[in-house]
């Protein structure tokens, strides 16, 4: 294996001349192929002896709201003290995206963060009031705001503190828990833009507060210039109602912003000329530099991209040298639309490109993936293997390195970070969360 | 309002301009508008007693894997004596479709059939044998099986008898038992042509038997053309793995043909020359004409539509005239993409274009609306509003007629029926499903 990194790029080739000229009569490829990873089971008659295929199974009506299989108990959302405030109502549970397949993340196991504790709203007794700088100020019920035409649009959310408990290095070795604070939903509901058409926005209206209805009553204000663009109001989440964890029955969704800026159990928007300046404005989501500054109504997420398989959760320990296997992970950006993804095995010295799949929204999830030969001992030229993956966006970003956005951004930040995330693969397959410093 | 049918138009094409020229400031729209069904609430001070808001909430990790609020108790699959064999375990449940949204059915509301029962498979124990006409047939494992690239697709899985209870006419005054026997779900796994490059396909592998594991043993055969175009193996729905109740841990997916094909509890894939004719494609699954001869190897699930709101589940009852609704369908076909939808309010004399809403995926669900001003005591020219839909795909297929269809295919079979629904509205907005024959 002396043609190591040429030999990617060969079996992806090689696997994209077959696929164009597959007809009826498919021939096994000779030499190295994905079976050399998929020996045979040694004992087929496993089959023939398993407990389910003997007796009836359960009824289709037992669960007329389906749960996962028991088997599956582990795949869950998860909390750590060291997320957040620790304090666990106040806290923050995070996605298990190395187990993510696709763009939707189930609902079940979409990330939650509160201010204080999830709130159970009654859909019959929710208001919804619009007021201050418009024409005709409102007051709706649920009922009433489902009547505007809705719009479904597939959007991740993310908080702005993903990733951001590692601004000194890593403190997780787990994907889920140093990337995890962010998932992706196809929403329904309706472009705010669309009600002020009914309730007419004055001339000097620049700002929207949104409250939620929460104990904390989160407080967060919009530029009306995005509220004129995609703002919506949803309450529909991979076709069914929010979730109570997501705003049931009503959340601000601000496509590709901070995560706590899409308010949840929305009760009040309010129009003004000037910015609220709410606590959760001013003495959190901002992001304070070296200076000892803070960078105030900082919004839109950047574009980012982590590896999610392998992880220190999907470790390559049952592989060997010669296996071709899938390396997958997500890019995302709030500013618009992912054009490329690349990845590196040398920790960012040098990069080849990965492959887009699926389907490729804004300010969407996007999942990309790269075919791989194991190679010796998980060693290039004698040294470990370290992943990393930089995105691309067409707003024209791309993910800064760590050191680069260290320079600017210091330390002392916790949001914001997207600086371009190292992971370690040992001599045994072991998958380690580093970082590389200059 | 005498030009009740141009009023449709001319508030459409109001709204789009007006979205057209949105820029900071946005002004009421003068006359008619979607404020008028949506009158202020009476008592805006309910927002300050709301019991949710006085008190800290749940702990976000009370679920770790999250439920539904208990306020929608009532969004369920359902089941019914009158649907399939009526045996409680070997029936179906079927999809909420009226409360659907997007195209995505959450996994704990899609729909689920079986003919044994709902198998609960151990991942450790699970084996896929694939043999026959291959050059190396083998036994995988759940791990190895994963090992193969994966793609990611959004598709619709539907029974063939979908809507078939009903060839003598309606027997459901609802649209989630006429019309909720499918489903749609962005499905993971690998395409089947994918393992033949590793394995090999023999030149005269012309079928392939798909049989469960599960106690009734569902057995089907494909055609090596769609094994080779888009059948997939998959393991993943909506970003997590499949429930039991859809084949946990794996199922066929054979995109746009009947939901019975896609055989649930994978266990076995067997290549020959010739199909094998299991009980579930002879004495089942095939579709009796009125020669008393009956259709076999009938698989793709042809173009269909239906109206999902209003419906018996969700009636007009709380509009009056003047208002503005949005009308709300779906569309999908086995075939290919959904090209068009028309809308027609009387019973299929005349059709409007209706227009197509987000995502539009080949062999997915399409969603479609229409923007309605509500008539006086639910008229036109003095006639009961009779709501139909007729979709159109880009194989050049158009929903036939009920008498179209029942001309060619009688009333015998319960499979494949696609003939365009009607649904009459009320004086006082109830809707029901009826059926015009000539």
């Amino acid at each position: 294996m002396d043609n190591k990194k040429s030999n990617h790029e060969i079996d992806v080739n090689k696997r994209d001349f077959f696929r164009k000229t597959a007809a009826l009569s498919v021939t096994a490829l000779a030499g190295t192929s994905l079976l050399s990873s998929n020996a045979r089971a040694d004992d087929p008659a496993i089959m023939h002896h398993v407990p389910w295929g003997q007796k009836w199974g359960d009824p289709v009506t037992k669960n007329r709201y389906g749960i996962p299989s028991a088997y599956e108990h582990n795949v869950t959302r998860r909390n750590t003290k060291l997320l957040a405030s620790g304090n666990y109502r106040a806290s923050i549970a995070v996605t298990p995206i190395h187990e993510s397949m696709g763009i939707i993340t189930p609902n079940g196991l979409f990330f939650s963060r509160s201010h204080g504790g999830v709130a159970h709203v009654d859909p019959n007794q929710y208001r919804l009031m619009i007021h201050g700088l418009v024409e005709k100020p409102i007051v709706l019920t649920l009922e009433q705001l489902k009547k505007y035409p809705s719009v479904t649009r597939t959007h991740f959310i993310e908080c702005p503190a993903n990733g951001g408990q590692e601004w000194r290095g890593p403190q997780f070795n787990s994907v889920q828990f140093a990337k995890g604070f962010m998932s992706s939903a196809e929403w329904t509901g309706v472009y705010i833009k669309t009600i002020l058409e009914d309730l007419g926005l004055k001339p000097d209206a620049r700002w929207m507060l949104a409250e939620g209805s929460d104990n904390s009553e989160m407080g967060r204000t919009v530029p009306v210039e995005k509220v004129l663009d995609d703002a919506m109001i949803v309450w529909g989440q991979n076709g069914e109602a929010l979730r109570p964890e997501q705003g049931y029955p009503v959340r601000l969704l601000l496509p590709g912003w901070e995560g706590n800026l899409c308010v949840k159990w929305l009760k009040r928007l309010e129009f003004a000329s000037e910015p609220w300046y709410c606590k959760e404005e001013t003495s959190k989501y901002t992001a304070l530099k070296p200076s000892g500054k803070a960078i105030q109504h900082f919004y839109a997420n950047e574009v980012n991209s982590t590896v999610t398989s392998p992880s220190p959760e999907i470790p390559w320990t049952n592989l060997k040298e010669g296996d071709i296997v899938e390396i997958e992970g997500l890019a995302w950006s709030g500013m618009g639309t992912i054009t490329g993804v690349d990845i590196s095995f040398d920790g960012g010295n040098s990069y080849v490109p990965a492959s887009l799949k699926g389907l490729v929204l804004p300010k969407s999830w996007t999942r990309w993936s790269y075919m791989y030969t194991i190679p010796k001992d998980f060693q290039i030229n004698g040294k470990q293997i370290i992943l990393a993956s930089r995105a691309m966006d067409d707003a024209g970003y791309i993910q800064p390195t760590v050191d680069e956005e260290t320079a600017i951004m210091g330390v002392e930040s916790v949001y914001h970070r997207n600086g371009i995330e190292t992971w370690e693969v040992t001599a045994t397959g072991e998958v380690n969360h580093v970082q590389l410093r200059s």
